[in-house]
């Protein structure tokens, strides 16, 4: 016989004669003469409540059964007769998988986020964390299903690079060599002995390489894990996280702010309408404003002013922040959410950033001063978005480089993109992570990916 | 006015008035009085051939245009005069976005792919690039859809790991470690000041962890890169690739053999399905028998044989294969080749293979000698799909791993989910770019991935 999986069943909207259910034992509550028996299989948050009589053969094993015990069951699907489910199983037959010791660490009692993160192998079994990844799911389907529908390419650019997108310089280095360490007269690490025969690294991003196919297929994306070797504890950092980048030929700064608003818009209303029940978890018991935020978001038309605009308002507002603000320097996560949360009371796009602030391959824009860069912030997060206009012609972009202390030759294939049919072009990077946060409320970044990676954290 | 894609244009079945097209050119023939300009954007194979009448403006720059140079056409799409394309643009404006050099490497002429290696960012713009990157973008989509439609759960699996999932240590190390490197006494690398604390090493599979998210969520699986730091130049070796992993709790190895052939028919028959177009240029141009192979691999049932009765027809075949072939030896290419395409002419499922040649994580037969393991043999491919039914006894896994020198403290987490709550599981792993050699025809890894990965080979 087929298992049923229980999001199934609880879709049906009449009795079932025969199902089979097999799943772990979240409760149990033992009656005189009956058991109740909350069994869940991972498919939705629900459980299927599962009446046992005390005439079943195995009754005295059933009663026994304890948390996280594995069963599987057979019976009919009847309306429940007490409150609170519409369906419940009468139960013919109850194998027992296995038996969970009372050592079991996920009992029914409230645990925290901290302790969960110590048992990150366990904690998808719980409501929560449950509900946290069916949402990751659902949203990177969405994310796939909506540059489909726009014509648009998933690109599989590499992890192991061998260029710095960012310039950032904070990268996990990649090698194969074993003590002795093979060294150059002059000191370094001796690469030309390595698997590449020169230094690699993770990539920060899969920008540089996604142009390449830009302007080749036209709309792109890449949506893949990149890396920063950051050593920071905080709330907001991981040092692998997903990352959305589209990519567009033909596509202007306008356009780009356009396709990052569509884009947010999407996911969020596509969680809302997928996502309702697990969603409703977070809107109950992390944050009661949820609800309205998301429908703000779905609903604002996002406001969009010039860098230059947004430092003038901060200037203004008289707040006290950590950071100071000025024209010329960038913006702090506080004076984002300032803006976003308090002044605008919407998502914000700042565009037009002085260029000494941004990377090298943004486009100049006429006044030699900013580039068509463009921030989209959103309320309880900050940055969600950062993009930009790229920098099309070669000569400027040579300079860039020359600026930025970039060596051309290192880039050979990147400036060829610039001489060989180049076109105005457009992309941006969406934190996956940030977007799961923003739509759950869950506070910290280690709580909506399946095994985070920070300093000194590897285990699982 | 919006940008029209030549992909969307082509399905119309009725002239339009009025078009804007954004391309590059891939060849122009001038004739007395007018040009024909064949334009291609990337959104399908296909280009759009553009009539330039010499009476417009700008015609004598017109006239120069080169391959490779980026144009944006305004006109109207009418029925084409001449054979070849159903339809073709009468232009009423060109405006030139920018000239290529004719040093342009993709001049039209036949390339080998041995040098269109060598100009990877380049090679998407040509027609066969273009095609397999189209599919392998369909084909990424089709696994989401696949799963998706059968309720199993995407989980990002970590790149970044400290465990070896194979035990077959071809592993890439990471560091942020810096000349002088911290040694231990006993001259090893002391990873406890490195950014983890510990080793730390790139994935070579995300099923240990997308384990622990099917004892949660029921049906999972992963779809990312995963990595061997194996010194390989062959054609089917790549440092980096694309692995699908599905996990299935409550499966056993028949329904993870089902799985298998049920995803491997469904993903070749989505690709004739909706990339026809692309395909046909490999049928005619790569692999004459395209099609067939591909028609009988959806058409056949796949052969389901133990490891014993494949060797025996194995050594009963006589064939002078390089490698013996021996009961209790691992199956080479060779091997399951000639299983695959002479013996049995379609694909093939070999299973219950000796423990021995098998990891530490596959369920042990009742013999005592043989795992649960299942291999899918493709004809041109040999190995498609590797997966096993799990070792879910706590005492039989802890056993194994003894035997396999693992270390019972590095895998706590591993052996938790067999104390609590364990259940029978199954899962494979299917090499997303086997799946597009087979599909395409392509007989080098290097040429189905954007931009591969290989010793000594980091460009790009």
């Amino acid at each position: 016989m087929k298992r049923h999986k229980i999001a199934e069943l609880l879709k049906t909207d009449k009795p079932v004669g025969s199902i089979l259910i097999k799943g772990w034992v979240r409760t149990k509550r033992n009656a005189k003469t009956f058991s109740f028996i909350e069994v869940n299989d991972g498919s939705c948050l629900k459980n299927m409540q599962i009446v046992v009589d005390g005439k079943t053969s195995n009754y005295h094993e059933i009663k026994k059964l304890t948390t996280g015990s594995a069963v599987a069951v057979r019976g009919k699907m009847v309306p429940s007769q007490g409150g609170g489910q519409q369906w419940e199983v009468q139960a013919t037959n109850i194998d027992i998988i296995s038996m969970a010791p009372e050592t079991f660490p996920l009992q029914k009692k409230r645990h925290t986020d901290e302790y969960l993160r110590t048992i990150a192998h366990l904690r998808p079994r719980t409501n929560k964390y449950g509900s946290i990844f069916r949402i990751r799911s659902e949203l990177a389907y969405a994310v796939h299903h909506f540059f489909r529908e726009r014509g648009f390419r998933y690109i599989h650019t590499p992890v192991i690079t061998g260029s710095d997108c960012e310039g950032a310089g904070e990268l996990f280095r990649l090698t194969t060599l074993n003590p002795p360490i093979p060294m150059t007269p002059d000191g370094k690490i001796d690469y030309s002995k390595d698997f590449f025969g020169m230094e690699s690294n993770l990539t920060v991003s899969g920008q540089l390489s996604a142009e390449m196919f830009a302007l080749a297929l036209g709309d792109v994306y890449t949506f893949g894990p990149t890396f920063r070797a950051e050593n920071s504890n905080t709330s907001r950092h991981v040092a692998e996280f997903w990352m959305i980048e589209p990519e567009m030929a033909f596509c202007d700064l306008a356009g780009n702010m356009n396709m990052g608003e569509t884009l947010i818009k999407h996911l969020i209303s596509f969680t809302m309408d997928n996502c309702a029940e697990d969603l409703a978890l977070f809107a109950r018991f992390v944050d009661k404003t949820l609800m309205n935020t998301l429908e703000n978001i779905v609903d604002s038309e996002f406001v969009r002013i010039p860098y230059q605009a947004a430092i003038d308002i901060l200037l203004k507002s008289k707040q006290p922040f950590s950071f100071p603000v000025a024209h010329g320097a960038d913006l702090q996560s506080e004076h984002e959410r300032y803006l976003t949360e308090k002044h605008f009371k919407k998502p914000v796009i700042i565009y037009d950033y002085p260029k000494t602030i941004k990377p090298f391959y943004m486009r100049l824009n006429d006044d030699g001063q900013t580039v068509g860069a463009m921030d989209i912030i959103v309320p309880r997060i900050g940055e969600l978005v950062g993009g930009s206009q790229r920098e099309e012609r070669l000569d400027v972009l040579e300079q860039q480089m020359a600026s930025s202390d970039l060596s051309p030759e290192n880039y050979w294939w990147y400036l060829e993109s610039r001489r060989f049919g180049t076109v105005p072009h457009s992309g941006f990077g969406l934190g996956f992570e940030r977007l799961l946060m923003l739509v759950t409320g869950v506070s910290n970044i280690r709580d909506v990916i399946p095994f985070p990676r920070t300093p000194g954290n590897i285990e699982f």
